[in-house]
């Protein structure tokens, strides 16, 4: 979250904080899905992450709505976590030979980035409702249903076809 | 997850990779949590944090018995993702100086460590299932049981009590 924490002291501070932690992990998840796309040989697999980079985009643009919303500058603070998560997935996909096994490592890379999101996104619906901020509440739940929607098909296709083909 | 991806070609090297993946996640969170406790103002953040510590060592335990009935050698390789979320927690809960805004920071910060938990453990037992190790998929299956449960008290956490005293 790259913010020197003493900024942050009141809950109207740490929801702004995460929202612009969120910000800033969507921007680098749509660097990060390219090459995802790239390297993944299942078709659906492939579809999958070009149908999720379309709905980061989306996302992006409700998380600018949430900032006007709210009445705040738009802008990302750099986030450890996420740059931890895609590091990982870079280097765990780097250099996978076999296309299955491939496959099953970008599902479990995929479904990693998704969760982080979830925790984030979940987080900050619970505190817009506590700041008497419903409508920044309702965008931040329509970009969570669509993670959690997101994480429900890598399972399927984790527990599925992908995986077996592998082992 | 540290090792050369080079050395990953097979969904059995995917499988005890992540393993070992998790084992030094939970190594860090031992470490992680007793400062959590010390933080938390709330008496049942607190009494959760030292449960969760209790039940991460019992984690693994159960991740040293999953080494043992594959046959591997148990050990951890470094894993940037937790290594991410733990850096972003204890920055955003370094200098908070109301009580009630850092138990809702803590809360937030622990449910972040808990879904890559999730969904590392939901990973494990696809792929413990589809390599024919139904044996080490029931201990996963429990340990991702147990981190699933402490997730679902957080979010009770955060949408009753804690967050709503310090909005």
């Amino acid at each position: 979250m790259g913010w020197f924490s003493k900024d942050i002291q009141t809950m109207d501070d740490l929801f702004v904080h995460t929202l612009r932690d969120i910000y800033y992990a969507e921007h680098q998840i749509t660097k990060a899905l390219p090459k995802m796309i790239d390297k993944a040989a299942s078709p659906t697999l492939k579809q999958g992450f070009e149908r999720h980079l379309n709905e980061t985009e989306g996302h992006i643009q409700r998380l600018k709505q949430v900032f006007q919303q709210h009445g705040v500058e738009e802008k990302g603070v750099t986030c450890p976590a996420i740059d931890g998560i895609l590091k990982e997935a870079d280097e765990i996909t780097g250099e996978i030979e076999d296309k299955q096994v491939l496959d099953a490592a970008l599902v479990g890379a995929a479904q990693a980035v998704e969760h982080y999101e979830i925790t984030r996104y979940g987080t900050l619906v619970a505190w817009a409702k506590q700041l008497g901020r419903p409508d920044c509440a309702a965008l931040l739940q329509q970009n969570l249903d669509e993670e959690l929607a997101t994480d429900k098909k890598l399972t399927e296709l984790a527990e599925s076809g992908i995986n077996r083909k592998a082992a």
